[in-house]
């Protein structure tokens, strides 16, 4: 791996995440592909929790994928522990690779005394190679746990990533302060169609397991899948909310109540920070960059037309090289295949209107565009007006830095 | 725009493409946006000449496209001239726009003596600048002309070409030797929903204009619809076939015909020598790779699964850095969202089977990949296991060249 500083878009630093009660969080250095730093995360979750999961769409998904839908089906969303290790991410590797996972959920369940199935593990890292899983069992009993350890976790879980990603927000439900808590990784194989690859988001909210998975759903679609990097969706993709229940609100099973609004608007605050951060440690990141369009069919087109924009190696490299080259927008939404009334299209730059009759806007000041270039925060608006839907992306510009780091990462 | 040097996997030399009775080639530096070039090519075509072309499925054509797609109706497929100017695209450009490819054509039909409707005009280069149409019209009169200036047609449209792009062949038609000539230009913004940005190819058989429509939406299908670059669709992508009929051969109306099928063979040999060396000047392009799909449930869906392959970010720039990462194959297949068997799916890199039963093949020669992978032609096979479709696509390697070339091309 190319050795890589810390991205320019980083946070100043990694936030304070208040314990949770009863959900405990480890690593160890086990040594599975890289040495000296841990690579194994091992959180335990207090009886009682349920669990919502979203996993990628890829029809080539690593064995952890596997297990944890087999999983999720045979508890019904029971959840007691999860595993994670850095380095590999047992994606192609056959009927041993379904094993590895199994055995390491087995090993994990034996330590907190539950059934296997009870057990979430994911892994990340290069496909193809077989898991050494026996060093990851054989390491679990020595992994010391505690609550107030939500950083560690998030530093044992990246690979190619430059920063630690946290985030928190507490809720009031039902008049009860309840804590959310969310870690991820993922810096390059990122187009969620789903999510990132890995986040874990946690709380001690009491929510009924089915109005955790449609919550879960619903804010996905406007954090973790509105984030692309390179538009290459892992097989690995992974976001899993956990409930404790500890807060002592008075449980809900309805996802429309009107109680969830707050917690609803914090998980999306914890959910789209978390995935914010995964795009300022995208790969070689030099330019963070907002997308938003208006005035499309529906949100469906809307983030259709936004997704083509940010993964368009030409508007990326433009806006790497600080080129008000706005024609490639432009080009992009054309591409998108999707309804635009092009003497109609506006395009907004840096909060400036460049657009107008479909040709551009006369008079519209090119240096204060090359100003907004020079900066690292990049704002596009485009309105289709053809329509209502809307929706905002948000991904980082292509550099040299993603070049030099994808073609030589096995090696 | 960057200096760019010659693509390492250019021809040795641009081909002897010979004369078409009738079919008058020159270009003049009009001052477009280049200076001391060559920047406007003008064609002439004898009476008779019929014309099918396709091109951009972009929502936001340039003003070209919309005037040749309104010429084309308005002929009914006739053409006596075609006007090609580099460096400004004529793309969002509004009433202006279209009214500039008007006045080009227009100057060019007085020139010619024939109905405005009879001339192609093509741009391409910087998207949103209004064309300053007046040069190329006062330009035009002073061009000359000559059956034997194809190389110097392919140099007139280049852009940010590193070498001109010429093919030729001849085919037998009904006892008669009948001669096809294409050049084309395109080294970024090339994902052909139809074409490579620009293509132009011309034979003296006598083909009537249904056919030879249909003839040319068939084989584009296999040839410049089956490269990729950087997966940027342009707004001008443009290709034309133009048929003299002054070969002598006995006039063939039906596109099923038998005698049609050497000359089928022939235009799909340069159309694709064509895709193929758009593709050796992809921008920054090291390594020129082939991809093989099969197993597929119909072509499409093979077509769809190579060019996921093709256009993934993580396949392109490891192969950029020689890296036998092959498991980004893997996850490319599986995020094409199509059919696979993913135990059965078989990965051959460079000649050698690497998978077996859903995981790598024990034994497998990374040596020998990564020999392969330093060479400059690189093979990808894959066996999705579940259907008959087939499909081959062809790209190039992901690069520093390409962000270089790109984040500095309209300043």
């Amino acid at each position: 791996m190319v050795a890589t500083t810390l991205s320019p878009l980083a946070p100043a630093s990694f936030p304070a995440l208040p314990p949770i009660a009863g959900v405990r969080l480890g690593t160890i250095a086990a040594g599975v592909k890289y040495k000296d730093r841990p690579d194994v995360t091992f959180i335990t979750f207090p009886e009682g929790t349920v669990v919502a999961g979203v996993f990628t769409r890829s029809l080539t998904p690593g064995a952890p994928i596997l297990w944890c839908r087999d999983a999720l089906k045979a508890s019904g969303g029971r959840a007691r522990a999860l595993v994670v290790n850095a380095g590999n991410s047992n994606v192609f590797t056959g009927d041993e690779g379904y094993n590895a996972s199994a055995e390491t959920a087995r090993a994990a369940a034996r330590l907190v005394g539950c059934p296997a199935e009870d057990v979430l593990v994911s892994s990340t890292g290069v496909i193809g190679v077989p898991l050494p899983y026996e060093k990851i069992v054989g390491a679990l009993p020595s992994v010391v746990l505690a609550e107030d350890r939500w950083e560690a976790a998030a530093r044992g879980i990246m690979t190619t990533d430059t920063f630690a990603k946290g985030a928190t927000a507490t809720a009031d439900l039902g008049g009860v302060t309840v804590t959310i808590n969310g870690i991820a990784k993922g810096s390059g194989m990122i187009e969620p169609n789903m999510a990132t690859m890995l986040a874990y988001v946690a709380t001690d909210a009491a929510i009924g397991q089915a109005a955790l998975d449609a919550i879960l759903r619903d804010v996905n679609e406007r954090s973790f899948n509105a984030i692309t990097v390179d538009s290459d969706t892992s097989t690995s993709d992974t976001l899993l909310l956990f409930a404790t229940g500890t807060a002592g609100n008075a449980p809900v099973a309805d996802p429309a109540s009107p109680a969830l609004a707050d917690f609803r608007a914090k998980l999306e605050a914890v959910m789209g920070d978390l995935a914010r951060q995964v795009v300022r440690d995208g790969e070689g990141a030099q330019k963070f960059i907002t997308v938003r369009v208006r005035g499309a069919e529906d949100h469906a087109a809307a983030k259709r037309v936004g997704k083509t924009i940010a993964n368009s190696p030409l508007v990326k490299t433009a806006i790497a090289g600080e080129d008000a080259n706005w024609g490639r927008i432009v080009a992009a939404v054309g591409k998108s295949y999707e309804k635009v009334d092009a003497r109609r299209l506006t395009v907004t730059f840096g909060g400036q209107v460049l657009t107008e009759n479909g040709r551009v806007r006369p008079g519209y000041d090119e240096d204060a565009l090359t100003r907004h270039l020079k900066g690292q925060e990049i704002d596009i608006e485009v309105d289709l007006a053809v329509g209502q839907g809307e929706a905002t992306v948000w991904t980082c510009d292509l550099t040299h830095g993603y070049i030099a780091i994808n073609a030589d990462y096995r090696s």
